[in-house]
């Protein structure tokens, strides 16, 4: 960590939320109540790909206590367009369509009916009793399946985009893009050593411990009001009124705790829902998922099929490298591979790069951001083979991916040229940590490591900063608070205005209440919204410039402030005194501040694994991991430790257990924490954590997001470490004991066992 | 009214929060439940004045399901300050002796200790086991009770303030004040017609329908939450604090939809002993009062004993008045008398003034502001004299009046010169509405007028506003909402902003999210909050014109704004239209507005009363009333009418049923709204309503307050119209039943049926 001049930040004050948020005082989702209140229930689809040819719910609708039924039909029929969700934008008529399904269903668990009752139980019994005619289609679940020839056509409409244009033909493949930097097939032929390696990743989850949870008031006066768990309430505000053909003013929302989210909660799946039950009944309608709900209807991050091609010289310079990378969409276009095709090989300053990106439409859950999104599959692939070139050139892998880091006016092959950035800094860390140069002794052990990338964003956020008579402020956002960012926002605010961060008393607003403000993702929120604070804190400091020119009879052009002092010709007045004069000198001081940044400073992060396997089950325990990370400027450690924890865990359930089981037929067979397997403490060490501060040229205090980058380092990192460990490289996730048993017998029942290292081609 | 160029301000547009209020939906004070919550109950007084000799809490608190009891040994002690409870400002002693008595009890109803438990029905059953040993002690009911000599001690400590210097003199008197203009011996003698009355009026209640409620939470964190229906969530905040010695970031308070307050729920009785409940039980506590509660519990309107003092010459002209004005503070100092000395001659011109203030403690509930208040009181005895100077004169009572009207310029006894006012023009509006010109025929009727005037307030009011992308736009203010001040203050943000009111969503903030706000009071909130709405609409034209700068790549300076239209160089763009580029522009758009205007622009009305007194039983009752009011420029005419006729119904209430009816040990003995009679829609006819526009030169739009100066005149109105409809003056209210046909039996019982007309002195 660099020296900093700051008082507040960079020091590790309490949380603002710490005492409700341990005592259970903080409300989430399924904690609101309402009068007169109903439960909904979703029926959803027993198959993973079918003709819908009749729903009949009279049944249901007959059953007592049930208040409301609704289907597709309930759904405003309004005009094509295109709508933000908060993580790009999606065609409505898509957006509806995963809310309730019309002529078919796309995946097991697609939404069908839904039910408004007395009690959760009578809504559950009275769906049971929908009759839904189901003509049961074959499915395709993996992009390889779903680009063969022959696979079943899930959206019949859906015509690929190549290249940016509409070629009219059908198939499962919504978009092919490629990005071009140089020239590759040259870049290869300067090459004398090439890798290439076939990777694929399983779908997994963002796994948050809070399912979704909405209610939904359409009141008497044709406004909805809605109190869910979001990332962002002007996004659930915007995609409410998207699908109820609302004008955004008609919809309120407030924004409840949220119980994490990872990118699984900005876009939406209940409220228009929820929302029609509640207009058909007139009541208040609460909806509350299971956690098969979760896993099955919510949108899980994609599983994917990639290739990696990469070509070095001797000397440890790469010439050219190589992505195909064929991403699941889900049941709708919209694959995380564009952001995956950005970060493949941003850590790296490449000459000649080819990117192919696929878009795939599959029969699973339409699939949602997480955590960096797209950039830990493509990570895994490109670093497990950046380790194999760095092995066969006889080059110490963090050495290597020095040579080759990507710096401060290095050229992406999607475009940007990057500003100044932390790769070099973050690789220097990693090789100057005690952990990389720690002996690891022991059989079956082996370390790893690996780098990652992920460009975080700016957007929209704005704040309002209020003064008290005493002297402290309050401050309102409109950022959810998933991780500290009420406590990271205020610290901003209270180092620009020189008060302590117990000092401010943070508030995260409704969409009523306080200017539009794009959702707590992409790393954005102590980033923007941190930024949002500073403004309004100077223009609180501005004003009150004025208050103090008019004590003194001077210019407030003349007033200077610093450290919460006003001074001005040899007189000072401490923001706390000029505060108890507001009164006296024209009333009350709000500020405000909104900002939209271009881009944030893009992160990177990079991960030292040590591994031991277990050759009797294939078992790969984590022994120790250290955990590196830019954050430009660390408002608050701890919570940017936490963040590297959290990622870092996070991507290790995703390298060693987390999957989706699929049947042949398309149905998920561990929808459930106890068989989707997460990591828990018990099976983990305690994740060090380096923190890097290389300060984002543009932000007040240099702020980069740290949300994602540390996820993305991990899979490989821990792929590599197996590797070491065994000589074996998996190039599948998860690598769980069954997939480590089959690489160990393939190894011993291979000639000199296996090829692994024999293959690269000069 | 004025004709309007504007396309907003002077329309009618329907209430933002009516279907919430009609449906049942919106949350008053006892709708509020947290989970865990224990209800309160608090043990009040059965003795007027008594000393406190011990209390035994133990059987309540082991009663089962008791959580906590709390005494005042609960409060905190801190040291002696003066605190502003909204209505002025207060020494923390009074405030804190009223929340829970200490050494002395002093009024029936006064809090002593209070119990927690899972139940109202427990607690109220606990606190039945309290033990408290009282030394009933003689009580002082009256101003002249409490002056006399002899008269019980109520506040021991209490040394009378004469003139702004403390005399060290105990006894009843808090204070007594003289305000002087000219001279008003010489005054006098240059009369040709002076009259001197004496008048009483009796202690009433606000009425409002809601009782008081509040909810609070003592969190684990030491922050107190509060949610309760009050008239300013800032002022709750204040007190709360100053009584719990907290400082005001330890205490946030949401304001809840609020069931009438006219100025009774400015001050605070609850929320300090639910912070001590909550703290002592670690649960959330509400408190709801009876009905009885409020009646005995809460601040009524002093009563009052008056001696008014006019002289005027043969033409017309009033040369002197005098005014002796002893108000009933209650248990603690802070009588209305100070207001009601501002407003007793305020509607006249007259050179030479003298007015003596008496506020007096007597053993009757602490007094609280009423609409306007000491105002009535006050314009009852002067309005009596005027209409009998002008009877006596034989000078019509509107043209009498007329000739003597304060107009800009007139100096008011005690200080102010007024500005731009209305006192004419509402007078001109009374002579020329066809019912002051109507026949009224028919025996023992008969038509009274008077006049009446409050100064309004202005104070610190803020407001933000916050942009949608579809030219929508969402305002925050700090104000309760009593009266549809949601409406007039979007009405003018609306006007300013180029947009229709139903563009506009308002909300009323906590003390979180807001700029301090000071009580919904005072007639301030249209008049005041409606400015920072302007101002923060002008904030949001100031950032949107550099939008459009940038859009037109020119210069901000050069961007006109007229009727939601941004203009530069031929080039425009509308509102709506910009409002969509905000994105590509910067940014969210958030404006922020905060004022503290020093004075509003006072408001005058008239009322034109027909009365029928029945010879048989006393009865009166109001044939037809016009109220007239000047509302500078009425934002939302409906609801200044609706004021002026809620103001008038009070009023009337007070003019003919109200009162405290009290034994001669100090017990209410109608403290029920069976017993406490108010007028009913059976009871009244239409009120009818004539809005002047004399627009306040200060104030954007030229609003002046009208919540309150609609309730002065109408009591002397129909005093004047009883007097004509029977010969007999009264001197007293109410004018019910019994007081009339008291005066009628006297009239009969004196010689030429009594002196009504003949004790003036030339």
């Amino acid at each position: 960590m660099s020296e900093s001049t700051y008082a507040v930040v960079g020091t590790r004050p309490p949380r603002h939320d710490a005492t409700d948020k341990v005592t259970g005082r903080a409300h989430y989702g399924a904690d609101f109540q309402l009068t007169g209140m109903l439960h909904g229930f979703i029926l959803r689809s027993p198959h993973a790909h079918a003709a819908i040819r009749r729903i009949d719910v009279s049944k249901a609708e007959a059953f007592p206590g049930v208040k409301a039924v609704v289907t597709s039909a309930d759904l405003p029929e309004s005009p094509e367009q295109m709508v933000d969700i908060g993580e790009g934008a999606m065609p409505l008529s898509y957006i509806r369509g995963n809310m309730l399904a019309r002529s078919k269903v796309l995946y097991k668990g697609h939404a069908v009916a839904a039910v408004a009752a007395v009690s959760p139980h009578v809504a559950e019994e009275a769906a049971s009793l929908i009759e839904v005619d189901y003509d049961v289609l074959p499915c395709a679940l993996t992009v390889e399946d779903a680009m063969r020839d022959g696979a079943p056509v899930i959206l019949p409409d859906l015509r690929t985009k190549e290249f940016g244009e509409q070629t009219g033909r059908p198939g499962n493949v919504a978009e092919h893009f490629r990005h071009v930097l140089g020239d590759a097939e040259n870049g290869f032929t300067e090459a004398d050593l090439v890798v290439e390696r076939e990777f694929r990743t399983a779908t997994v989850h963002q796994g948050y411990i809070e399912p979704h949870a909405t209610t939904v008031l359409w009141n008497e006066d044709g406004h909805v009001l809605v109190w869910c768990s979001s990332q962002g309430a002007f996004t659930v505000r915007k995609a409410t009124a998207a699908v109820l053909d609302l004008p955004v003013l008609r919809v309120s929302v407030t924004p409840l705790e949220i119980g994490g989210g990872f990118g699984g909660k900005i876009r939406i799946y209940l409220e228009p829902v929820a929302a029609l039950l509640s207009k058909k009944s007139g009541r208040p309608v609460k909806i509350v998922m299971s956690r098969q709900d979760v896993f099955e209807g919510t949108g899980p991050t994609p599983g994917s099929h990639m290739r990696i091609k990469m070509g070095a010289r001797k000397d440890g310079r790469i010439t050219a490298a190589q992505a195909y990378l064929a991403y699941e969409a889900g049941a709708y276009p919209g694959a995380m591979v564009a952001p995956g095709a950005m970060c493949v090989f941003a850590a790296y300053d490449i000459p000649n790069v080819v990117i192919d990106g696929y878009d795939v439409v599959v029969n699973k859950p339409s699939t949602a951001a997480y955590r960096a999104p797209g950039a830990t599959q493509a990570a895994f692939a490109t670093e497990s083979v950046v380790d194999e070139i760095a092995e066969n050139l006889g080059l110490d892998p963090v050495e290597f991916r020095l040579m080759n880091a990507a710096k401060e006016g290095t050229r992406r092959a999607d475009g940007p040229k990057f500003r100044r950035i932390g790769c070099v800094e973050v690789l220097e860390a990693m090789r100057n940590h005690p952990h990389y140069r720690a002996p690891l002794e022991g059989p079956n052990r082996g370390r790893g490591v690996a780098v990652g990338f992920w460009f975080n964003v700016g957007l929209a956020s704005s704040c309002t900063i209020s003064v008290n008579s005493d002297g402290t402020v309050n401050l309102l956002d409109g950022s959810v608070d998933l991780s500290g960012t009420r406590t990271s926002v205020s610290m901003q605010a209270a180092e620009t205005l020189g008060l302590r961060a117990e000092d401010v008393r943070p508030s995260v607003g409704d969409t009523d209440s306080i200017g539009f403000t794009e959702v707590t993702g992409g790393s954005r929120t102590t980033y923007a919204t941190g930024w949002a604070a500073v403004e309004a804190a100077r223009d609180v400091i501005g004003q009150m410039k004025e208050r103090a020119a008019l004590l003194w009879e001077t210019d407030a052009a003349s007033v200077e402030f610093d450290r919460g002092v006003f001074r001005a010709g040899g007189r000072s007045i401490t923001f706390q005194e000029l505060a108890a004069q507001l009164d006296e000198t024209g009333g009350p001081v709000v500020g405000r501040g909104a900002v939209n940044p271009s881009g944030a400073g893009g992160s990177f992060s990079g991960a030292i694994a040590d591994v031991e396997v277990d050759p009797e089950t294939g078992k790969v325990s984590v022994l120790r991991f250290t955990a590196v990370q830019d954050a430009g400027r660390a408002i608050h450690p701890s919570y940017v430790e936490g963040q590297m924890q959290g990622g870092s865990v996070q991507g290790i359930g995703w390298a060693l257990n987390e999957e989706y089981f699929m049947s042949a037929e398309g149905a998920m067979l561990n929808s459930s924490w106890l068989d989707y397997r997460m990591p828990t403490s018990l099976d983990l060490p305690m994740i060090d954590t380096v923190i890097v501060e290389v300060p984002d040229p543009e932000h007040p205090f240099g702020v980069r997001g740290v949300g994602e980058a540390n996820i993305v380092p991990p899979p490989a990192a821990v792929s590599n470490a197996v590797y070491r460990a065994t000589g074996v490289r998996l190039y599948r996730l998860p690598m769980n004991p069954v997939a480590v048993m089959e690489a160990l017998w393939q190894k011993e029942s291979e000639p000199g066992g296996g090829s692994l290292h024999s293959d690269a081609a000069a």
